[in-house]
């Protein structure tokens, strides 16, 4: 019996994982533990560990990491007290493997306790190119992992390419989209999203989903600290020119999140907007009905590139955040500039919604990262391949 | 003006960057900042700051991270700690550039707090390939890093084909080797360590330098731990049988350090061997007079193969720690065998001093660096290559 | 030159130690340092230390020391890392006396830092009683401490009697006040807060502060955690019942503070109080002319019973949080049942002003502490007198 | 069911409260929870947590705390990383009480943990007087601990006028007695000592400890940080003068600990006294032997004070350390000055063994602690009694 240790730091990191959990869950040889810290835990990013335990998984351990502050400092702080705590709790939950996702900043410290320590790490969602600081960690995290559950070819043939071993790297596609599949197959969007204000309350103006809406999903980007607040206002003053309804959603827990906050909060209290309503954190389900619904999403969310494509939502990708990660036919990249972005959710407006395309992935990809974790044997010692 | 913080954590680490300190504070459009840490200001180690104090070098700012264990969990949480104290220290510093040496485990979170805070982070021995987790570490090292001093031409294409910027990679050398070639071209070896025993103290038996005599280097391999202690013992087991005089250094501080010094301490309350001196930490100049006097280095000491190349001297390199770490004809490689190597030492004694193959670098190392950074313009936001 | 470090963690601290701040930086003999941390440095909790900054003081050191969360274990994670963080820049300052304030929990691992690194500390506030852990805090703070400033007559009987050096306990009173009699007798209060809404924004209804108006500052009882929501309702339905203009302020950052922050939010979505209005955090100085001209103060605040007795301010003081902490007239306490708040309030409208009374000090108290840490001699190595 | 969670940090704490572990975990009503942390589980000083378990019991959760460096700032982050632990500990944990016991640096942030959170603190060993920052941490646990169990009347005494409530104090004895009481009665004093050196190796000379021998234990006085080295040099003088077989303990982890480490090795690399035996920890009950059978017990441990009035020894006690505490006619106190040193220990030489006075109890303190932790009630808001 293998024992997998996940580690969930973030909404996104959840739902990027929540079908391989559940196939490792149900697999007999495998054992599934669940570790959360950073943002996962706390009410103000939304709690996902209580969308974690409503989903039915037990959580193992978890820590409190994030040191409020919300500069570079603060994160780089918050990372630290990461690697002590996940240190401690590995070392209590003593597992076969340790599963990490993604490139976000928590999940580094995860990694380098488990590679210290001596568990071996897979890790999903390398060889992907982005923006931020993302993209340094992540292919950091490549270099420290033992086996890589990639997305798409071109991710696997990145993670080849940077000195991995061949029979370490699949392509199992990204569990989300197995998530994605499954609700869209199985549920009829408008019907699921018809009480959403009423199940997260939010705050702002209220309106109807059942007529066209926009949504909005803005996160910083660290490398480019000072310029959030700016940047978001672009965003924000393109949508009052529309003045169409929107659901907004908080940005995570970056350095820069609150320069998001900010401008959110001013534009708010300046405007009165009555067609802008603002939510904290959405079930994984509830934002793939909303992604399907939706008349165009705009931000620099990778949900619209990833998850985008498969369900064929129209997306406006703003900036720098998403540069170079491979994107279908639905996306229309934009300079954070207000004339640039209000010309192309015009565009997506008149669009419509695009055809599936399963670039991320066909929907098996949490049987996949199961079946290989319950029998892949590793050498805890790496050697770069050239 | 640029702030260029080089940041030291160990006895190795200062070593192979001393040639650079001394070029950039040197430089005319440079400062140095020098950021101690980890076992550099443990007096356990041998408190390398004291030498680097009596160099000339002001220490800007310190900071005490080990957490005593010895362990992989120890190990982990002095990483943490580093990471919350780093991040401290540098934005006390706010330097233009961080540069940081090679692949221990108390570097890397020094690099994460640089990215992570934007600073543009320099990396030296980048690119190279050993084993136990230095090797994951150098090479997740060199994705964070944006600017890359590599030792050879065969590390600087492994860099590039790792995805770094080729414009961001310059095959300057090892500054180690800057301080080989200074010392053996301006004294002789046999005056300077002829009072070693005086000046350093030391515990075990008392003999002559001016007789041959063997240098036994040996530090744990964190991925085999549990495994040091015997394999330490299959040295010891190997000199015993020669019985030659033999100077052995310490360990350092890595998970495993402690099954190795108790292999010491138990040979020694054992055997009372009168022909075996322990040392706790020499300074680097009197290290590469021993180099350059010993019969022969034994253990797995990366000097052997990079300055021993320079120097000529006879290599002994046990078990994996180095494994395909580019070699001089200097150095044969046995398994952690005492048969084996005592037959290889035996070998080297026979054979003698060998040329001197400059592979690491030429000597000019550090005036390369200093000069680099003092013109090199930096995009903090990195993206992989292809 | 001695040099006098004076820890500020939130904004109860500085108003409580600025007046003695003020008396360091002047004093000929005496060097001011500033460090601040845990909330002080917070855009959440009201960044004080931008407060401190406009009155003109440097801050020599800053730490973020917030680990998120607000339950009582990540409020005793963010006590650790606020030692560690504390210890390093006691270290960075090297002063010659540490001089804390009362009995928050961010103070205790600065007071340790202190005296585990033998710098004499001096302590503010102590011998007085109340509940919430807060009473235990301080009695602690009392034994690790050097020399005590305290309050009043009562409070100084209390420390001599819990074993201090008679010689080392000084009556100052509270540099609070000091703060309290300059503001009044330089300023009219209403004049004073007449452009409040404009400078602070803060969210909620919007009303003339030229009418009667009540404040309330409730924060929570860290040893009734899980009951402050619920204790919070019921001054909330209290207030409703009323509906009369309010200025309410959010609570600070103990656990239990979200407990709180969620019955205000809630509150506010569900009644959508047009005579409510929020604010994050005023200066002082803002806070005594409201404290000066509002018709009642509710909560449990320390500042209704300390400033209060000397403004004359009518106090509804709500629970435990203050209990056996010496008050004059001015003040009503009730249990946490919305009834008895409303009854009690219905009384301090009818009844108005009180007299001035200086129970907590007549004004003075910021340049007798100078004075005193200008001349004293510590003996760092403490024993109880009995 | 009640859980009862004890944390041992060292070798001196775990005899201190042995005898209540043992009564704790044979009582029907209670269960036992056993946390180790800082110096108890590391090797260098003797790892008591391996005495733990060969004792029969189970270690529920530990942590790696100890920064290394012996300088009062490590000190403090030890204290600060021990905190952090402590937190995460008690909270998988989740105890009814948590039991501490003295006076020990590395036990304050454990109380604190405990008495953050919300769980009732109990204290042994409060209330007595003594130097270094002991003194001031000791009576800092007092105000924050729920209850006392002191070990004499003098101590309950000055409990209770420090403000705790009467009914909360219990002078049950020291727990460290009935271990003395136990070993002495059930066993013979050299026989158990015969094969000492065999069973714990050590360094230093071989002698029979038939014949009469001294017993060394002194320890750094970090309120003395800088003079524990000298100090700790007359002691070695006056013994050097003397050169009777003298078993000698290596020093405790506190702040200046390297020092006197570097004094007894630089003395014994430079004189090489075959009558001088150094050990790194031995079990509780070796050392009750030991006292119990050596000629005298000379440096600043406690234990000289309290069991030795129990056993008889005759002790020289050395310098501040033990300042105040209540001694009974067994000690004579000195100043850590050679000749004084030296004439005192000839004193004790032609005194030998006094009579058992079992002034800090009667061996019954481990069930009396049981037995009113299986009871009584506490309220988690403590207040002072005046």
């Amino acid at each position: 019996m293998r024992k997998v240790c996940v580690y969930i730091g973030g909404r996104a990191n959840y739902s990027s994982i929540k079908s391989a959990m559940k196939a490792i869950s149900d697999h007999k040889d495998l054992k599934l533990q669940v570790l959360t810290g950073a943002s996962a835990i706390l009410d103000r990013y939304g709690c996902v560990e209580e969308l974690i335990k409503s989903d039915g998984f037990h959580v193992d351990q978890r820590f409190f990491s994030v040191v409020e502050g919300e500069t570079p400092l603060a994160m780089a702080q918050t990372t630290g007290l990461g690697l002590i705590h996940a240190a401690t709790a590995l070392n209590n939950l003593n597992p076969d493997f340790v599963l990490v996702v993604g490139d976000r900043f928590d999940v580094l410290p995860v990694a380098i306790a488990a590679v210290y320590m001596n568990i071996p790490l897979a890790h999903t969602m390398g060889g992907e190119v982005t923006g931020t600081i993302d993209e340094s960690i992540r292919h950091a995290l490549s270099k420290l992992a033992h086996i890589h559950f990639v997305a798409n070819e071109d991710a696997k043939n990145r993670v080849i390419k940077m000195g991995e071993r061949t029979e370490a790297v699949f392509n199992t596609g990204c569990p989300r989209n197995d998530l994605v599949l499954e609700e869209l197959n199985n549920n009829h969007s408008r019907e699921k999203i018809a009480d959403l204000f009423e199940r997260y309350g939010g705050v702002g103006g209220n309106f109807s989903l059942d007529k066209p809406f926009l949504l909005v999903s803005q996160h910083p980007v660290t490398t480019e600290y000072g310029h959030n607040r700016s940047n978001m206002n672009e965003t924000l003053e393109a949508l009052h020119e529309l003045s169409m309804d929107t659901i907004l959603l908080w940005p995570n827990v970056d350095a820069g999140g609150d320069e998001i906050s900010r401008a959110i909060r001013v534009f708010r209290e300046k405007n009165n907007p009555s067609w802008l309503r603002v939510f904290k954190n959405l079930s994984t389900t509830d934002y793939i009905h909303l992604m399907n619904t939706t008349t165009c999403l705009i931000g620099n969310s990778s949900s619209g590139i990833r998850e985008g494509a498969l369900i064929g939502t129209p997306v406006v990708n703003i900036g720098t955040r998403q540069q170079r990660r491979e994107t279908g036919q639905n996306v229309i990249t934009v300079n954070p500039n207000r004339a640039d972005i209000l010309k192309a959710i015009k565009f997506q407006i008149d669009h419509g919604q695009y055809e599936r395309d399963p670039i991320y992935g066909d929907g098996k990809a949490g049987e996949k990262i199961a079946d290989i974790l319950s029998k892949i044997e590793v050498n805890v010692q790496k050697v770069i391949e050239y």
